[in-house]
């Protein structure tokens, strides 16, 4: 599958990539740009999303857990969006999602989407090529400090246009 | 515990109470500004939440999943928030939350809270008189139609103020 682009380099980070991420979700999903959702860095850590804690506050001045969801959901769908991006003609769409909320988070909203375990990304990659339709799991913590905030695991379909 | 309010019949819409907890939204949670959020109705049947789709779209020109996850989130805290009103010094806090994307929502997001099982409920009222603090799951749906196009799970956690 000429269209999935290899895992990057923990060292290398792809700020060309993060910045054409950037401005599609702003421009196409106007959530994103009320929660002033920045794509902080691109590696082979995963992707990682930020967005200030005053457009995302809630009635406990505490980020809103449906901003937290909604960050960890773009961080997983923006994995796949990158890993994708050479292909035209895909849809990537969130199919379930598990949220845990462990801790309070009081400062800026802080998520990784880690790059999914290297088999799994095998077997999706097959699937997709054979099917043109494929499933796979992609997790995202919220961190505050070192300590995990909330917990995100997220079932995302790709398919090709009919 | 006189600061839990009875469940309403079916019938009998409280505009009052729906009005009140719409303004505290609005108040405390910017996002519920952005997204639109209106609280619908109020009554026998659960809470009703409803959202326009234009600030909430997504790049597939259908309800953006962290958007339908928010309205889930805010339909089942505020059905909590509604029952404890009277009761002063008590915060609601979401702790784990499972949704399931169905089908894509393409109009209006229009979400509904039923009333807790009369048990649960019973038992929830019980611990948290008791301990001051008590969890308890609420579901949520979004309708398109006739057709349910997003469920939602939450378990909730309730504590009295220290």
């Amino acid at each position: 599958m000429p269209g999935l682009q290899p895992p990057l380099k923990p060292a290398h980070a792809d700020d060309a990539a993060a910045l054409r991420l950037e401005r599609y979700m702003h421009a196409h999903i106007p959530l994103v740009t009320q929660m002033q959702v920045t794509v902080a860095r691109f590696d082979g850590a995963g992707l990682r999303l930020t967005a200030p804690l005053a457009p995302n506050i809630n009635h406990e001045r505490t980020a809103f857990g449906g901003s937290l969801a909604s960050l960890m959901t773009l961080a997983c769908w923006g994995y796949l969006w990158l890993l994708l991006e050479a292909e035209a003609g895909l849809h990537i769409v969130v199919k379930e999602a598990k949220v845990n909320y462990l801790k309070p988070v009081t400062g800026e909203l802080d998520t990784l989407c880690p790059p999914p375990d290297a088999a799994e990304l095998e077997k999706f990659r097959d699937m997709l090529a054979r099917r043109g339709k494929a499933r796979i799991e992609l997790s995202a913590e919220v961190r505050q400090g070192q300590l995990v905030a909330a917990r995100y695991l997220g079932s995302f379909a790709v398919y090709r246009e009919a």
